[in-house]
């Protein structure tokens, strides 16, 4: 093939580690003599609508290493879900500026746009080589390992726990109940990582609660009133998205539906729900945090292997397309033995675009309220180093006079 | 005097560096000869009330060591607010185990305590030497330039504001408005801290409302509005205790108050609050982060110098008492002169117990939605070597075929 511009999109949720992917994207674009200008959309896939492209050759060394360790997606990112009659224009576009190299990082809507534009592009008999390059904290895209922005979110979820869940031990009766809210509307990859925090068994998070396995709210409620039993505090790590037993979402179920003055339904937040039935319970008020989005914005705890892996994608994406692959995504297979190593394939779109990959089975404990030691092999090399220790207290007694 | 015994206690919310106190108290007073037993309290004063204390000669040096770096207070805390009748209670005990030194580490009320209880020892002619060493996140106890464990909050609010910055400006249309909500009921030093997250007079945080200034929700949904249009985004850092034009709280003013299915008053979070008042403004949904005790026990992200200051807080502070001094507390005095340096020095408690010490009017703006370059000399010392800097991507245009 002649010579042909390539352009490159984030989509979707920002991730600490996108922009590596981005820059794995660029640093491989300019080694490949078949590339002629490589542009950055703006915003997605609403950039290559609107022709805002940027040329991202003019870009610095400097700021390109700067942005393996800057948060958000530096191109801007865009929550359009592209429809039907989008396509040709997109194609239009593609065809005008002689792009012929279309790399785009993102989740499961991402990766059907790369599918849907690589068919339009086949119909209309144009050589287009659509790569999806993976992104997403919730580790829910189909034929991959696992996904970058996954391990890094996860190292913050696990220290976040690990930190609040110190904080908490110390309040004893004055506060025993702490509840995070861990991102993931339907995979719970992210709050199951939360068992990273241990160091023992009997180290926070005492409960982990997914929404693959549906809890009511009286179980989750005798759940958590028997550690504080056992252990003085308790403290949870609850998914977004968790449903009781009538696969009802805690944010909104029946009994737990707020209104405002004005009679207004309002979606109430899944940890206000929790706390709510805790508070029924037990008579005691649960505190909780909701990092949000600092869950894929923490570069500062970003996993080191994670930064890595996000950038290998990129590097990987723009090879592949060059060699003629197309249709296709980059994905992350694990090589068998004891140490942790990663080989870089390409999946078919078709298998992954608009799939959801949740918690398997074996990773969830029987009780539904934790994980297994299976999930604790998977996730743990994933994150990077272990995290620091902290320490506590011998606590020997002094004698009552 | 002749050798007696210490105790040490751990009172209020914990911080990240509250250990360092807790430290410096044990390695200065194993270096006193006059100081037999080192006695931690479990869970402050109620582990006086209950006579349990633990021997921290026994604790190993390596325990020590580690303990700078654990959140949470290692002995336990309490909020339980001590009653006049507790005072001869408390007093017997000191009588009983010969504890001549006590050392309180905590916020107002534990001030007060450490203020009574050297009140009560005065009349019953008991020598005792009680004193405070200050700690607070809310930087709100007066007759000290500042206290431990807010430069370390400081530190991770501003980085917090910057991570979910970067994110928010990446969202465009698609999520343009981010809030946090950041810790301080009375006093706004935390959430004016979020000002350390601005490389430029562009970057976020855009607004900062404090408590000590009333906004009504109209101008903050106009100020809000009004970035927005300039900027394409705009991020929001609110205190917990804003309140409104007639002084209510955000939380629960009129308008504002939830209800849940039973009718039961429910107090809404503020951040929600102000979502729902730029969403009735521009129709857009503001996300917003909610990092609650994450503030407090972030130790990853402490501030180097605060966890110094926390430790020598500790020292000086049984330095003192075995010079002889009581009813007082350790107070940071900033010393004149470009470079930024701290001596200690003991400010009486009567002046300090239950007093709040909010933020000045010099440090605010005359807006009330951001603070002053004085308060930026104020705070910059306090939070350590500058935050790592981000990149942003040039976006050199493509021209327009």
């Amino acid at each position: 093939m002649a010579k042909a511009n390539l352009v490159v999109g984030q989509s979707g949720g920002p991730t600490a580690v996108i922009n590596n992917s981005l820059v794995g994207v660029i640093h491989q674009a300019l080694a490949e003599d078949q590339i002629d200008g490589i542009y950055g959309m703006l915003h997605g896939i609403r950039g290559v609508m609107d022709e805002n492209f940027v040329d991202l050759r003019r870009e610095s060394a400097q700021t390109l290493e700067q942005l393996r360790t800057t948060p958000g997606s530096a191109l801007g990112t865009v929550r359009y879900k592209v429809k039907p009659e989008d396509y040709d224009r997109l194609l239009d576009v593609f065809v005008k500026y002689d792009i012929r190299y279309f790399m785009y990082i993102g989740g499961n809507d991402s990766m059907d746009t790369v599918y849907q534009i690589g068919q339009v592009a086949k119909q209309r008999n144009f050589e287009l080589h659509s790569i999806g390059v993976p992104k997403t904290i919730d580790n829910d895209l189909a034929q991959t390992d696992h996904s970058p922005g996954y391990g890094s979110a996860a190292r913050f979820v696990a220290m976040a726990i690990r930190n609040s869940g110190y904080d908490t031990e110390s309040m004893g009766a004055d506060g025993p109940f702490k509840l995070m809210e861990i991102m993931g509307r339907n995979a719970g990859w992210l709050t199951a990582a939360s068992a990273l925090a241990r160091e023992s068994e009997y180290d926070p998070p005492h409960l982990i609660y997914l929404p693959e396995r549906r809890i009511s709210p009286e179980k989750l409620a005798a759940d958590a009133e028997e550690v504080y039993r056992e252990h003085g505090y308790c403290v949870v790590a609850v998914s977004e998205g968790i449903v009781d037993e009538n696969g009802q979402p805690y944010a909104s179920a029946t009994g737990r539906t707020m209104r405002d003055a004005f009679g207004h339904e309002v979606k109430q937040g899944v940890v206000e729900a929790v706390a709510e039935i805790i508070l029924a319970k037990t008579n005691i008020r649960a505190r909780f945090d909701k990092p949000s989005y600092l869950q894929r914005s923490f570069i500062q705890l970003a996993s080191p292997v994670d930064q890595e892996e996000a950038y290998r994608a990129g590097i990987e994406g723009v090879r592949h397309a060059v060699n003629g692959a197309s249709g296709q995504m980059i994905s992350f297979v694990r090589e068998p033995g004891p140490e942790y190593a990663i080989r870089y394939e390409l999946a078919d779109l078709s298998q992954i675009a608009n799939q959801e990959h949740t918690v398997s089975d074996e990773y969830i404990n029987a009780a539904g309220n934790g994980v297994t030691q299976d999930f604790m092999d998977y996730v743990r090399p994933l994150i990077g180093p272990p995290l620091p220790s902290f320490a506590r207290l011998a606590k020997h007694a002094v004698a009552k006079r």
